[in-house]
Formats: structure tokens, C-alpha cells, sequence
């Protein structure tokens, strides 16, 4: 099973998350993460962000929050329980709660390089990372067509090109993996080809044992068409592209149910047979998802060489600054890197790595 | 609004229970629904099926069920409470349950004739059908796609073509309305016109207001592609077929949201807002409510001239004969069945009819 290289990671480090969008409510729900460590397990972690504005900011919203400015991530750990860890990370402008600007664009893409940066030199553990607002990033010049495919660019090095990363969605219940996402429905047919089915399986079923610690993990398979096209009646693609890729993995020893209905898959009976529902396309993936636990979701970069999990939301301009952000899928962001960090170290321990 | 014509029904009258395939589940779990009728509230129902096959069947599972054979959907009023009321309907072979034949197939398609002729002439009040098996009955020379376009085919009259009829699925929840059903994914955006979802929109409308007793009811609809097509950056037809469809929905009066994500649409919060969803496909529609509530879904066809609902499941069978069939979609479609005739009746009774 041919794979990228996994970086060294250090299960004692903290996690490191980025600011996003900083006129998103990215600071803020960092900040009410904080806040709960008293009540809920809250893993460590620092914040890259502006800590002038981040005083300001907390102080305008009356939140006592003492942020505690740290120069290393190992110096976060110890500071961690009575104050908020920030590495300074300067936007080169006042930032205005609601009002991006591309001025900023540049320090918002720097923050991710650093965070990259300090997994690869194993002094943070995994990165987290707040929403950006993907059209003020073209406007400051960003090429990339999103966060995900950015982060994968900054994991290439010389030795390797850049991996193909795979998206999944993670909540307590439930885990999808989309295997075409941000494209028109009209286009799923054309690119759902089998060998990006078989990509996307491969590296979740890897993720699912390194990560997870799901020795033999159990894949259910959505078909494209309705009733998995009811014997071609429906739509061919179920029995022409999708079942011969199960047929390949099975044949490689993985567990793979399917093409199903896609409509009998994720009631909570069905959920308890399978560790992932690999899907077709970004709304057989997400509708379920969404419908079972929409606070909770969370954002999983499978195929990366580092872990990165981010809150399933977006930058909700229109709560910043307001302080009514919830941190919830944020805070499971943070709970679901670390488990993943853990996940890998007991693996790699395993494997006397 | 044209309309069809609704034909008149008294709600004073019984269900009549379709037997579906007699070799699937639906003499057991009509039966099971009967037996309930002590412990939960079960609408009055006939049931179409052959009283000397139901005496073997009802015998050899150990189950005390007295049929009471009836000539006429007014003697089941009063037997109801003390047996199973049957109108005998002949299959002309031994019928063995999990192995059906096209032998009987002419005798299925007779008893849904027979059940659409007892609605028309009012001595029943709605028809509740259990599950077919298209198969079996293409081998016995059956032209239509399907129960629905049949039982809009039985619906027609010199005056009248056929309608065109709407599914919804319904659970305690959610409703939901595909506007596209069953053709492949690949055909949904040329099949997804603005007629089709004008047509979908009006009559799941007018039955939530006739049927269901909402003065104003309130649709959700769906975008086509993820996000709605993110102002077109993820296709057209959320801007160019779904939202000029909206825009004539609402010159017309109604109260329509959308188009909106279909990830976001199905939560708790989210559903709170509408009653009923508008979805543009299959597996749009189906996975929200089938994760929500997969046992007690119920298929309601809007647009017939009567109230037709059904179990949303099939034939099972796997399980026919042995007992074990779960009758909880059945008796969500005999109430469901039964709320929409006393709607309907209330409806008449307010326009004076």
C-alpha cells in the first residue's frame, strides 16, 4: 500500500491553531474554547493570532480571557491552564469583526505556512485551523481553489510531490467520506472514476487503523444512483465504475460493503455496521451528516503527513464581534486532532517506529 | 390554480388495504396492525386478500387473528373491533409466502382496481396499498413504471386524463417532496425543469392545506448542487431553473425558502421553519428523512383524485412467512391516511362543498 510520508509528530505538544479569516469569528470561538477547560476536557493548544487585538477584542466582548504571549509552543504547555497561549502573528492592519479585507490576506495564508511549519519541526502536534474567506484570499492573490488543497502544496517538499488529500467529516455518530465534493452535481458522473473512489477508500481505511486505532476498519460504500442504480435500471455507474473499485479492495483485504442505497445507509442501525460511509458527492456525504449532528461536525484532512482537523463552519461575519459564536464543533476540532495524535503515536509506538 | 378534480369521499367510511404481492409481508404485517388496535389507535381498515389463505397463514404463524370476511366496506365498520375485516379476493393459485409468481400478478393488479373503484364509488375513504414487486408483475404483462402512474392511470375518466401525480414521504418530523424520483443522478439536471418544480411545489401545497389543515404552508427547497452552487461557482440551475421557479411560486402567494444548501436544511433548528421540504432528487430527499426516522416513513402520493398512502418499504421477502415483519410504516400510513381524509373532510365542509 503505497503511501506519503508521515511526519514525526510528538504526542506532548500542543496543538496549533491558525486564525482563519481574523475578521471571522475565528479569536473568538478560540477564546470560549479556552474558557471551558474548567468544565470540559479542552486540549492543549496555541493560538496564532495578533495578541494586541486579541486583548482588545476580549475586552470589548468583557470576556477574561488572560492571554499569555509565548515565543515556542513548548512554553504553551505550562501556560495553558491560566491563560490562552498566543505565538504572535501580526495583520499588518486593524482588523474590523465583519469587515475582511485582502490586506490581510497575505498574514492569513503566513499563519497557515507557520503552522505547517511547526509540525513539520515537530514542535506542534497537529494543526487546527479557524474558516478563511476563500474570496478575500483570491483578492490578496491566492491560487489555490481552497484551505485543503493549500495545506497539501505546503506538505510537498523536495522528495515528495503534493499528496491528494481526502476529505472527511467526523461527528461523535457518524463518519462520511465525500469521494468528489466542491463541483456541480451534472460533473459527479464523469468524475467519479475508479481510481479516485479507490484513493479515497485507501486513505481513510489508513487514517481509520493509524489514527483511529480501528485494526480492521469497516467501509460501507454508497452507490450513485437511487436503490444503487436497482440493477442498472437506474443508472450504470454502480455497477460499472463503483463495484469493480469495492472488488479492487476487497481484493487488497479491506472491508468493504456496498454499492448501498444510499438512502438506507446512515439511520443509527445501519451506522453501527460500518467505521466510514464513503459517498459519491458532496451532498449524499453531508446531508446526513448535517441532519444527525449539526453542531458538532468536524472537518478531517485525511492524506496530509500531519494531522488537521478544522470546525465545519464557516467565518459568520455577521457574529463577529459579537461574542455569540459557538465553539462547539471548534472544540471537537480540537478533541478530534488530539485524539488523532494520539491515535498515530500508540501506531507508529506499535509499529517500533 | 387548476386543479384535478378531488373525488368525494366520506370519511365516515373505512381504508381499504390493498394485499400488494401476496407472497411479500403485507397479509402479516396488515395483521400485526389489526392486533395492535388494543394497545395503540389503528384506523378502521379493509383489507383485500384471500380469506382462506389468511385462516392458513394467520394459523400456521400462531397468531389469533378472526377474520371476519365482509361483503361491503360498510359491514367492516362495525366488525373492525372484534376481527380483521377481509373482502375476499381470489389469487387463483396457492400463493407461497417469500416465492412470488407472475401467475398471480393479473390478481394484484385487479385488487389495486378493485380498491381505486371503492374509493370512486365512496363506500371507501382512502387507499393505503402494501408493496408490490414491479418484477413479478413486468412478467405478467404490467406496462407502468410503477404503483403510483398506475393508480393515476385508474384515476383518469372520459373527462379526465391522468394525473400527474407527486410523492411525498412523510415521518413525525419531516416531509419531504422529490421532484425528480427514479431516474439516474445523471439525468437529474436535464430532468429538473421549471415546470417539474412548479408542478411538485402547487401540489404538495395544496394537499398541506387541504389535506393536512395548514392555512399557510411553508416549502424549503433544495439547491441542486453543494452549497446551493455557491452563486454559480458550483453550477447554474439553483440561479438558472430552481430560483426563477421560486420567483413564480411566490408572485402566486405561496411561502417558499430557497434555494437553499441541502446540507443545512435537515437539522432539528432547520426543519423547524418549514412543512415540507422541495428536493430536487432521489437520495436528496430520501437520506434526510430515512436517517431521522427510518421505520415509520410513509410514501403519500399527492395528486390523485383520492388519498392514497403507503408503507415506505417493500415487498420483504425474506421475512414473508416467518412473522417477523415490523408493521410500523403500515400503521404510520393507515393514520396518516386517516388524518388527511378527516383534513380533506374539514376542507369540504369549510368551502361549503
Amino acid at each position: 500500500m503505497p503511501q506519503h510520508d508521515v511526519w514525526s509528530s510528538d504526542p506532548t505538544r500542543p496543538l496549533i491553531l491558525t486564525p482563519g479569516e481574523p475578521a471571522g469569528i475565528g479569536a473568538e470561538i478560540a477564546g470560549l474554547a479556552w474558557m471551558r477547560q474548567s468544565s470540559e476536557s479542552i486540549p492543549c493548544f496555541v493560538l496564532l493570532d495578533e495578541v494586541e487585538r486579541l486583548h482588545a477584542l476580549f475586552a470589548e466582548l468583557g470576556w477574561r480571557i488572560p492571554v499569555a504571549e509565548v515565543t515556542s509552543c513548548a512554553d504553551a504547555i505550562d501556560a495553558f491552564a491560566e491563560a490562552l497561549p498566543v505565538l504572535d502573528h501580526r495583520f499588518g492592519r486593524k482588523v474590523v469583526p465583519g469587515t475582511p479585507s485582502s490586506a490581510t490576506g497575505e498574514a492569513v495564508l503566513n499563519a497557515i505556512r507557520r503552522a505547517v511549519a511547526l509540525v513539520r519541526s515537530v514542535e506542534a502536534a497537529a494543526v487546527v485551523t479557524n474558516p478563511i474567506a476563500k474570496s478575500v484570499l483570491y483578492d490578496a492573490g491566492f491560487a489555490h481553489p481552497g484551505h485543503t488543497e493549500f495545506l497539501a502544496a505546503l506538505a510537498a517538499d523536495d522528495a515528495l510531490p503534493a499528496p491528494t488529500p481526502v476529505m472527511m467529516l467526523a461527528c461523535p455518530e457518524l463518519r462520511v467520506v465525500p469521494v468528489t465534493i466542491h463541483i456541480p452535481l451534472r460533473q459527479v458522473p464523469e468524475a467519479l472514476t475508479r481510481d479516485a473512489i479507490l484513493h479515497a477508500a485507501r486513505v481513510t481505511a489508513r487514517s481509520l487503523i493509524r489514527d483511529f486505532g480501528i485494526a480492521n476498519p469497516r467501509l460501507c460504500v454508497a452507490g450513485l444512483n437511487p436503490h444503487a442504480g436497482e440493477q442498472g435500471v437506474l443508472g450504470r455507474e454502480d455497477i460499472d465504475v463503483i463495484a469493480p473499485a469495492l472488488e479492487t479492495l476487497r481484493a487488497e483485504g479491506f472491508s468493504v460493503t456496498g454499492p448501498v442505497s444510499a438512502d438506507t445507509m446512515f439511520h443509527a442501525a445501519a451506522r453501527a455496521a460500518y467505521d466510514a460511509a464513503l459517498c459519491m458527492y458532496h451532498d449524499q456525504a453531508l446531508i446526513p451528516i448535517k441532519t444527525i449532528d449539526f453542531a458538532r461536525g468536524v472537518n478531517i484532512t485525511l492524506g496530509l503527513p500531519f494531522v488537521r482537523t478544522s470546525p465545519d463552519h464557516g467565518t459568520a461575519f455577521a457574529l463577529a464581534g459579537t461574542g455569540k459564536a459557538d465553539p462547539t464543533s471548534l472544540i471537537e476540532a480540537l478533541r478530534t486532532a488530539r485524539e488523532m495524535v494520539e491515535g498515530r503515536a500508540r501506531a507508529a509506538a506499535a509499529d517500533g517506529v
